[in-house]
């Protein structure tokens, strides 16, 4: 069993609220993060899939297709996107890291099945000091 | 004559357009950046100071009152903010990197100088390939 | 389950020896690290906390509580401090990483219980090269 | 329990390609990095083990012993090195980052437990964006 | 005057040899970079170009052109090949960083004249810890 | 003339403070930096030398040389020493990163002329937020 780790990256606006709060509550609860206006973030994404490396091409998965794997289904909806408004696997939940780490899972699971390997652990950094990281389930 | 550099960070929501063009010419020139939900950044901030040595304490300026200049001029204005709707010394302006260089360096020359030193640049990293400085003039 | 690493940083001294060896046996087993007068490093500290997401928050722990946490629990015994003479948790052990890092966790895992999670690791590096991890027990 | 990480680095030459396919076929695998002339990378080598801190020093293993195995057992045949050429234990084997994985851990496994410590890990980055971990068997 | 930066990266094979020297000499003078087998890096390299911002956009350059022009005439040539075998305007030259960052400037002046700014600096980073750094002329 | 930098990095205690004052003053001017017991850094040391390249070998001046010159004349004097107390070139003197840098520079110059290149600059970075460069003169 061999552990692959490509790492990507999305540019994106959020904010952390729940509209059934108040501003006042939520700025208390969510802090400068709850700007109606909005901020935004460098993500940087690490997505990890374990397997066996086949013998043909001493790969666990071919890295050129895990990398176009997690743009068509991550990328492509995420990158210069406003995740709160324009992200369908995000509609109707709270725009935190972890959920997003674990909407980014359920987009990538049974694509990298598909392929013959397993996905081991979604690790999201919104800034270089705060990570997320998600093993399913 | 000695150079001083503090690096700080913000997280900011913006987007590249101009009002007077249409969305189509928007997305010409600007692609993705000009989404209108907008989308944003982690920008990395290096401000370099020059000037000479204090006698009494071996510093060029004392960095934790850089720090502390550029929090309040910079980043209280900036981090957490849409740099278009939000950011007085931005009001009118496209918000480019460039552009938001040059603002900070505008937000901070003076404050530095009171101080005894000279700004010498300012750095804005957009993403770790993209970056831009700006020396003032 | 999901699993949130804050990273922080502190500066501090120390030096690897035991005081009932002679100065040439901490010399020739922790070789220039024993240096009498000291030295000292730029500490990288990652904690990770395990934990369901609340639904009213989407986070496993407020990341700015967390900061608070190791900031009262460790930095503030640590950060600009020698090691082996000022920090309470380390008194009477050897100043090695390894011992650090346990002594790190000791500080932190009833506090962050406390706040309804758990501790999972705390990831403590030395220099780039050198790196040292505890999950505990 | 503690896990003790070491980073090293190398620079090599490689190529991935099978020899009894024809050219265009592994053009076809393996894309650019098929190229006959060879490329190479920095690779960047993690090699994490754990064990019980040993009462005398603190450690789990010295890590300039650790860095010292590394040398000798690793570094020494593949920096500025041939993969496919010129290092023995990839002799016959695709110069794959995973292949090279699982060679660097069959490199150290008993050398580290003859220092009373485990292997735990071989973490290999060939570029900042791909990356394989390895943990035997 | 404003200063932007690009970073690109690209993973290449090479020797520093002198083919009218001896094995011996280019072993001793150029040490295992002149393995006959050839080594390689991930090379690092930081385009700087400067000009004024333009009215309609706030731009420098756009960076999106700039990274193409890079593409086409730098990486295109260099990513994944032998620099001394396969690459025409390093042909007949010592494939030293050095020589290879005056061989990028000249690939890279006048196409970016032609876009209305001046290249300012070509930064070359072999490994992490050797850069060189052209300022033309 | 090409640019050329070499990276090292040195572990050392220091203390900023004036033996003239008293412990409030110095507490008051250095705040926590002037720790009577002391603290420490991981420096990071950039040395820039600039010249033409030698026909030869294609090199402003060998870096493996330069590496060596910075080993004899700056690390073997700064790592895993105490500023303050070891170090000959910084007697009597503040340990500021700033008269640090000016330090490394007087230790350095004659030693890269006598090589035929000329240092351009030093730098150094206590932490990764501040950093001192320094162009000689």
């Amino acid at each position: 069993m061999v552990y692959v780790t490509r790492k990507e990256h999305f540019n994106s606006a959020h904010r952390l609220f729940r509209p059934e709060y108040s501003d006042e509550d939520n700025m208390r609860i969510f802090g400068k993060c709850s700007n109606p206006l909005w901020h935004g973030h460098n993500y940087v994404l690490m997505v990890t899939v374990k397997g066996e490396t086949k013998p043909e091409t001493g790969f666990v998965i071919d890295l050129k297709l895990l990398s176009r794997l997690i743009e068509e289904k991550v990328l492509q909806k995420l990158d210069h996107r406003n995740i709160n408004l324009e992200v369908d696997f995000m509609a109707g939940k709270l725009a935190s890291t972890e959920n997003l780490a674990i909407g980014i899972w359920d987009q990538l699971e049974s694509a990298i099945q598909a392929e013959g390997a397993d996905l081991h652990s979604v690790r999201l950094e919104e800034t270089e000091n705060n990570m997320i990281e998600y093993f399913g389930k």
